[in-house]
């Protein structure tokens, strides 16, 4: 029971993931994906995780329930790293919580989740007198704008200041500034893994924070790293301000 | 009839000039503000005009008209600064033009217009496989969006590129990015005199070309200097490139 | 006793304060500068420091004994903006922060002392993957560099690794890179207030904290909002972090 | 004699065109590294010379006259990318493009290029009184600093203000600006593949002028296409400039 199981292991991120531990010399215990053994002899999610010391699921969100029965079943902590999660996702996984540790987060990159941290300390202590603006830049296949770190990043801002996001965000901006908005700004163009940046602005002074992505390989290389820190950890639910000791 | 004739001479911009006409040492014939005389004795356009080597109107564009009319029954030269233009202004502009010399600039500083020939040529030689989009940033009170520093950038984009501005425009992004777009995107907050940038994004590579204003001086600057330059000119509609020799 | 008493009150600093007070609607009990009463009727500190409900030193050195004795004689609160502090000054503060309130800093702005904060927290969660470095741009008539405020989040970054700034920095950089090392680059031009970013550099991401100064006026708002804070607080040593709540 | 013929086909740069001409379906005749045939089968310069439409070399400056009399032999035009040239290697360089067409540039990459020449531009036209500084960042194990593309872009400012940059280059502020410098500023840090911006700095604005490059591939790109661009031209000198009509 040593090595990282991947759930979704023939996906985009389950490759990644693979190219990342083979680059950081971190076993590998096997890898699955729709059935299939992608890495090693595990053809399903229960053999995988009796043979993991914790397991990495970017998947779908049909697959999670018994991705986390696997874990439950064989004591295996599970790091969750599929998006596109709906209410009863999260109350399996507050369940499964219950019994093994289960870290899950829609964004695995180290620096993103720390930015987040530090965007809302400085929104809750510079307060309301100071306006609040994100700027993302991503290429130009992207479909959705804003960007799910930037509305991330956004909501670290309104947690911050007290207010809801939905309250205040801002994503169209034809004319003047709502007082105490957070307004959302998106560029699209050739071939940009990802670029954010907070401003906050007061009078005579701004304060900008921001973080650029120079490939997916971050996400990969986060979720390594948190599915490490995640072994021998005690039953429970947890973010990646947890392994970043936020 | 020498020296400067003020219009919109109480409002930011105004004040801005008669501050740097009074640093450089270049007279002021008068100020006047809705009616009102706020330098000289005179309190409508019409006797500015008459008592003035060259106007300079920073005010609204419903004043357009009457500020036009003012310097054709006068002969006087005129430098409109006015923002929020629309295509019936411009066709009066044109028609001034016929009579006396006309300047009109959606930004005075001598900056904007360099970079704005800067990014027509970057636009031209790159050509259509690399995405153009331009971000500015400016003061939570300002009432417009995009800023006219950008659709200034914007529209010299599009010129290098060889496409009409707004056939290409975008400056509501929601989805996924539209090709061939000239996107814009709005930060507001703060007190930021006005941050401009135009991204041109290929495949692997970035081009950057931005403008950074400290104080709406810059601006009052660049008027002053083209308004003494206007001083004498024949009839005809000029830019801030015919003033900088570009 | 109540407003503001400013020593130093004829100095650039001063000035700066006595307009943001009036800007600010926060009352001045007088200004006094070498012997000198600049604003009300006092012409010396310790008359000056018995009429105020809280002092604001931005003079010399040489007059902060003098000063420290007043404020603690009458019992008033002092905030000390001056700089060029020697060990001995540091020790006098120390005495008198046993019966007043006393706060002391380099750099009164609370967008710059918010955002060293923050640095000094991503450099420790971060850890020593991340490679650190800070780069600065300021006016071009400026005799030091790297400038004070880049020093001063130099000095957060290592404090947050745990290591101290002067084994570590880097100003000179004509090479390769030294492992561990927090760099400095220095940028010089034009009129340019104060913009400083520690750049956090690691595999594949890389993080930006950022400060952009219009003027020197933050500095005096900083000052003034940290002076108000210090009215009625109990004697002790304070810093900018005290009146952010950091 | 189809296709690009590939010296130093085995270094990082010979493998990164071996990668981009099968990406974009251009025809590779062959490659060569230190008398050993990498791709196809010429083991030889000479040889692949023959074979070759367009030769492209990076390798070692050592290499350099060979493979210039294999190409004059041939009457193959080459493209030369190879770094650390001196005024030797330049005057073997001019011989050669006696008889064939010759580019040689220290940067492939066509967005540095287009740079280049808007900073000599924009240097031109605003004068002496707009401070010039180069700042660029590049991954934590480069090991010159200022970057080859920082120097370029400095030599293109000083062309532009009429000055030598060897005259006026400043690689090291500890202190005061000197009148008329060209700065350099170098970060080093994590994995970044090279970002450069050239910021001119006048009284109340700036322009900043940058290049964000996401992988080396941009210059095997580049030099893809300016080799594609090389073929059938007449004997000569020629600069990325030729290829980007500048």
């Amino acid at each position: 029971m040593t090595g990282i199981g991947i759930l979704g292991a023939a996906g985009r991120m389950g490759k990644a993931i693979i190219a990342v531990a083979a680059e950081k010399g971190v076993a590998v215990a096997g890898g699955v994906d729709r059935g299939e053994a992608i890495v090693g002899p595990y053809a399903d999610a229960a053999a995988l995780a009796r043979a993991s010391a914790v397991l990495i699921d970017f998947s779908v969100p049909a697959a999670l329930a018994g991705h986390l029965d696997a874990a439950v079943a064989a004591g295996t902590p599970i790091l969750i790293g599929t998006t596109g999660l709906g209410s009863e996702d999260h109350a399996r996984i507050d369940r499964a919580a219950a019994s093994v540790a289960v870290l899950q987060s829609a964004n695995t990159s180290l620096g993103v989740n720390l930015l987040a941290s530090l965007v809302e300390q400085a929104a809750a202590r510079l307060g309301p007198d100071w306006d609040i603006e994100v700027v993302e830049m991503h290429h130009r296949h992207k479909v959705d704008a804003p960007s799910g770190t930037a509305l991330l990043l956004g909501a670290a801002a309104a947690k911050g200041r007290g207010v809801a996001l939905d309250a205040v965000a801002s994503t169209d901006r034809n004319g003047r500034r709502t007082e105490g908005a957070i307004g959302f700004a998106s560029l699209r163009g050739g071939s940009v893994a990802g670029d954010h940046m907070v401003v906050l602005a007061g009078e005579g002074e701004r304060i900008e924070l921001g973080h650029r992505a120079e490939s997916r390989a971050i996400f990969a290389r986060g979720a390594v790293a948190a599915a490490e820190w995640l072994i021998g950890r005690p039953a429970g639910r947890y973010t990646m301000n947890d392994v970043l000791g936020l």
